[in-house]
Order: structure tokens, then sequence, then C-alpha cells
């Protein structure tokens, strides 16, 4: 099964478990001729695909009554991945989504790690630091890099623990996050898992 | 007493009791003969007033083994003006500071209002909504709005209101953040008390 997931600069492919990542640029549909299945944020692009037959958009087989219509399609997917549990997808936005026993609970978007700390340097040039991921979250800071970091990270880490497990995390910042949320599913592939989910039920 | 303290962009005045506002382009130092104390951020006015006999700076009466080198200075007047609590200064940036028996227990720095939700439009324009402040912060968002002002209120709110009470308010945004926090005092001269007891001390 070949999967694909179409953001706004990049896709990520999943092809025989194995993970690659393509720029929208060097992208060509026509290269492609076997069945692809594919969840796309990426208006453009999805309209290119919808006259393809081999391309499948996977949308159309979410029940959307479990959640909003303006949530993102890999959030949606993520979701659909796990029966219950706090998902954390950490890229450009951190979204957190909670799910229990299949049903969807909603959830809430903060900013990514880099969109944060570019609004602090936007705010004064003293701010223009790099978080200090080496912190203690637990305690109040006394330097002015440990102050955004803990004025970020510590309100959004305790939100998240206090929400319940298991607690799945996912995204090009899963890696910086996880040890914060202690002890968690590190899983880059949720949102593929969500897609094959949904395949099998519709098949 | 004359008080000011000089931003970047504004002067704030508190003459005989009353509170006033002035744009730096609109500040001429030489139109003031009376003796001024004030507190600055604007480097440039800084240098500009050290040479003038009447314009005194209260940072050099700070004892800053109690702050650290680099804390706004605006951030410690507000600590000096209380004994014990939480300090939330709501401006461009949120400044939240914790004082125990007169010392500095330290604190953090949140982005203001304003500058979130500027962040959360440069990421998406999905995300370009204003903040719904009527939302239940307690529960999980179901659309984008309530999504984006649960993710960057709620984390902030509870790490605030678990830092003890009581809980001091300040800064522009004082009005807004006030009733999300509950049971707080809401003080606008704040760091204009801070400046009051400092100077006391000294004379």
């Amino acid at each position: 099964m070949i999967l694909c997931d179409i953001g706004n600069t990049t896709l990520d492919w999943y092809i025989d478990g194995k993970l690659s990542k393509q720029r929208v640029n060097d992208f060509d549909p026509k290269e492609h001729t076997e069945q692809i299945y594919y969840i796309s944020v990426n208006a453009k692009l999805s309209s290119l695909l919808k006259s393809l037959d081999n391309w499948c958009n996977i949308e159309q087989f979410v029940d959307w009554t479990k959640y909003y219509s303006t949530m993102g399609i890999d959030r949606v997917m993520a979701c659909e991945a796990i029966n219950s549990g706090v998902i954390v997808d950490a890229g450009s936005a951190i979204t957190v989504d909670v799910m229990h026993d299949r049903q969807y609970n909603g959830g809430f978007i903060a900013l990514g790690l880099r969109s944060a700390q570019e609004a602090y340097g936007k705010l004064s040039p003293a701010l223009a630091k790099s978080f200090n991921f080496e912190v203690d979250l637990t305690i109040m800071a006394k330097n002015t890099p440990d102050a955004i970091t803990v004025g970020f990270l510590a309100p959004l880490i305790d939100k998240i623990k206090s929400l319940g497990k298991p607690i799945y995390v996912t995204g090009g910042d899963s890696k910086v996050l996880a040890p914060l949320l202690g002890d968690v599913i590190v899983d880059d592939l949720l949102i593929f898992k969500g897609m094959i989910k949904l395949i099998e039920k519709v098949d």
C-alpha cells in the first residue's frame, strides 16, 4: 500500500514500510501510476489530484460527525489511529487531541517551538534567545532564556500531562518534546496508521 | 512626586495621583524642570536623561542581588510593590513573577495576547482568528477559534493559578486576563507603587 500525506511545502510518503519526504516543487503526479491513498492540506494539489483515478483522497471516508469541519485532516488521521489517549503532534503548530473509546473529546492548538521562539524575538531583541531544553520546567526562572522556555513550555507540558494517558507524540519536534512529557509513546507513523485503519474499514 | 515609566514607544506618567500616557515622539525632557523619578527600558532616552540633574533613575536604588541582571526594570518595580504573591503584567509580553516575604522566587515570560494571535496567523490563514475570550478554558475545543484560545490561554491560566495567591494583575491587557484568573487584584499602579516604596526607602 502506498500512502501520501501532502502538506503545503512537503509530501510525506509511506511506501512498503518506509518513510520518505519530497518537496512539493519536486512532485509530479504523472510519475505515479500505482494506486495511492492520500490526505492533503494543500488545496492546489488536492484539486489537481481529484482528476486522477489512481489517487484516492481518504478524507471522504472520515465520519465527520465525530470531528469538526475545519479540523486539519492530519489531526483527524492521528485520532483515527488510536482508541483512547492524548495525541501531541509537534510540528509548525503543536496540536493536542483527546480520544476516549474512539470518540473525539476535543483538543487545542499551541504554537510550534520555532513559531514561539520567533514571536519572542519579534517582541524584543532581549527575548531573541533560543529555548533552553535543559531547564527544570517545574521551577521559576531567573535568567532570560530560562524565562521564555519556562513561559512557553511549562504551562503547555503541565496541561498536556493533566489530560490523561497514554500520550502519543508525533511530528517533527517529537524528539524534543517527548523527554519533557515523561512517559510517552513516540510514534512517527501515527498519521499513516490512522490512514491504514480507515482504508481497511471501508475496503 | 512625579513618576515616569519610559518604554520604547510610550511614557507612562504618574503625577499627583493621576495616570497619563505620552508618545516617545512627543516627549521633550527640557519641558520638565521639576524633580522626576523614572525607570526606563528605552536605552536612547536613558542616556539622554542621565545628563539632566532633575531626572533621577530609580534603577540605581535596586538591590540587584535579589533579581537577575537582565530582568526588565518594570518587572522589578512591580515585585518591589508587594511582599508576597504572584504578579502578572499583561502587556506586549505577559510576565509572571513570584515574591515570597520580599524575596524574588523567579518567574517566566509568556507571549502577549496580540503577539500570540499574530504568531498563529503567521502559521496558517486558517489560524488567523481572534481569540474567543468567552470560551470555557476548562474543556477541550471543537472549533478553530476556541482551539487556539484554549491552546494559548488554558495552559497559561492553569500555570499562573498553580503558583499561589494573592495574584496581582497589571498591564494593558489586565482587564482581559483578570476574569480568566478568577479571584485577583487588578492594580494598574503596581509599577508606580514599587517605585514609590523604593524612593521612600532611600530617602
